[in-house]
C-alpha cells in the first residue's frame, strides 16, 4: 500500500509530465496515421495536433518509424487492457466480446486496417510487426481449434490450422467492409456465423 | 473482315501511339501505387517510371485522382478478361478459379489491398470505388447463395446475405495474410474450406 502511494505521488513530478506529453504525442499520431496513413501523415502533422514543436516531439520519439512502432504497441495495449485474456472463456466468446468492443472504437480499427495494408508497401517499417502478428494469431487460434477438436467440438472435416487462418482473415476483411458501410456489415454477427459452422454445440 | 483490317491499320497511326503511351502510364502507375500507395507515390514517380515528363503525363491524365481511377478500372479489366463470367459455372468454381489465377499476380493483389485500405483515409479519391465494389459483390454473392438455398444446396441455418459478406471479407483478409506470408497461407484452399462449410454436396 505504501509503495503504491509512493508511486502515485512520484507520478505527479517531472516523470508524470513527461509521460503525459508522450501519451499526447501517441494520441496525436494515432489520429494522424488513422486518417492519413503512415506515409501520408507527417511528423509536423503529429506535432501540430499534439500542440508542440517537431523538435520537442523528436525528443520523445527520435524518428517517425519509432513513433509508428510505439503507436502499434499502444494499440495492442488498448486492445489487451479492454479484453484481458480469460482462460476460462472459450475462443468464440473472446472473439464476440472483442468484436462487440471494437464497434465502439472505429478509429482504432481504421488505424489497424490502414497501417496493415500500407505495411505491404516497399520498405514500410510496420511490415514485420504485422507479419509477426498474423503468424502469432494463426498459431494461437490453431491451438484453440485443435483443443476443440480433441474435445469433439470441431465439425468433422474442419482443419484447425485452416480454421485459424480463415478466422484471422474473415475478421480483418469484415472490419474493412464495416468501416466503409457500418450499417450494412455486422462483424460480430458474421463471426458468430463462422463459429456456428466450424464448431459443434 | 475489311472493317477489322481497317481498324488494325488505323491502330498503327497516331491513335495507336497515344494508346501505347496511355497504357505505359497505367502500367507505371500500377507499379508505383502498389509499392508506395496512392499517397506515397507521386506523379513524378509515375512519370519517371513511364519514361516521360510529368507534363506529358498530365496530357493523358489531368490529375492524380484521374490516374488512380483509371488504374482501378484497368485492374477490373485485367481481372474480368482473365476470368470471364461463365453462367454455367457455379459460384464456388468461379471463386477457386479466380483465387488460383490471383496467385500468379501478387502485384495486382497488392495494389488492390493497399489502395482498398488507403481509401479509408480522409478525402481519398478511391473510397467510393471500394464502397461500391463491396456493395455490388455482397449483392451478387447473396443472389448466388439464395439460388443455392432454393436448390437445397445451402447448409440449413446459413443466411445467404451473411455468407456473401463473409465470403467477401474472408477472401480479402486471406489475401493480406498471403501477401505477408505466401508460403504459409493458401487462399484458394481456405476458400474451398469455406464453401465446404456453407454448401451441401
Amino acid at each position: 500500500m505504501t509503495t503504491k502511494d509512493g508511486n502515485r505521488a512520484g507520478r505527479r513530478g517531472p516523470y508524470a509530465k513527461s509521460e503525459a506529453r508522450r501519451r499526447a504525442i501517441l494520441d496525436a499520431a494515432h489520429a494522424v496515421f488513422a486518417s492519413r496513413g503512415y506515409r501520408g501523415g507527417s511528423l509536423q502533422d503529429v506535432a501540430d495536433q499534439a500542440g508542440m514543436s517537431q523538435t520537442s516531439l523528436l525528443h520523445y520519439f527520435p524518428s517517425k518509424s519509432d513513433l509508428l512502432m510505439a503507436v502499434l504497441a499502444r494499440r495492442d495495449e488498448i486492445t489487451e487492457t479492454a479484453n484481458p485474456a480469460d482462460m476460462a472463456e472459450g475462443l468464440a466468446e473472446v472473439v464476440f466480446r472483442t468484436a462487440k468492443y471494437n464497434e465502439d472504437i472505429p478509429g482504432v480499427i481504421e488505424l489497424y486496417t490502414v497501417l496493415c495494408a500500407e505495411s505491404l508497401t516497399e520498405g514500410h517499417p510496420g511490415r514485420e510487426y504485422f507479419a509477426d502478428r498474423f503468424a502469432r494469431l494463426r498459431q494461437s487460434y490453431a491451438r484453440r481449434f485443435t483443443e476443440l477438436q480433441s474435445e469433439g467440438k470441431l465439425r468433422p472435416g474442419v482443419d484447425p490450422q485452416q480454421a485459424a487462418t480463415s478466422l484471422v482473415g474473415l475478421w480483418d476483411g469484415l472490419q474493412t467492409q464495416w468501416l466503409l458501410a457500418p450499417d450494412e456489415v455486422d462483424v460480430a454477427g458474421s463471426l458468430r456465423g463462422f463459429f456456428d459452422l466450424v464448431t459443434l454445440p
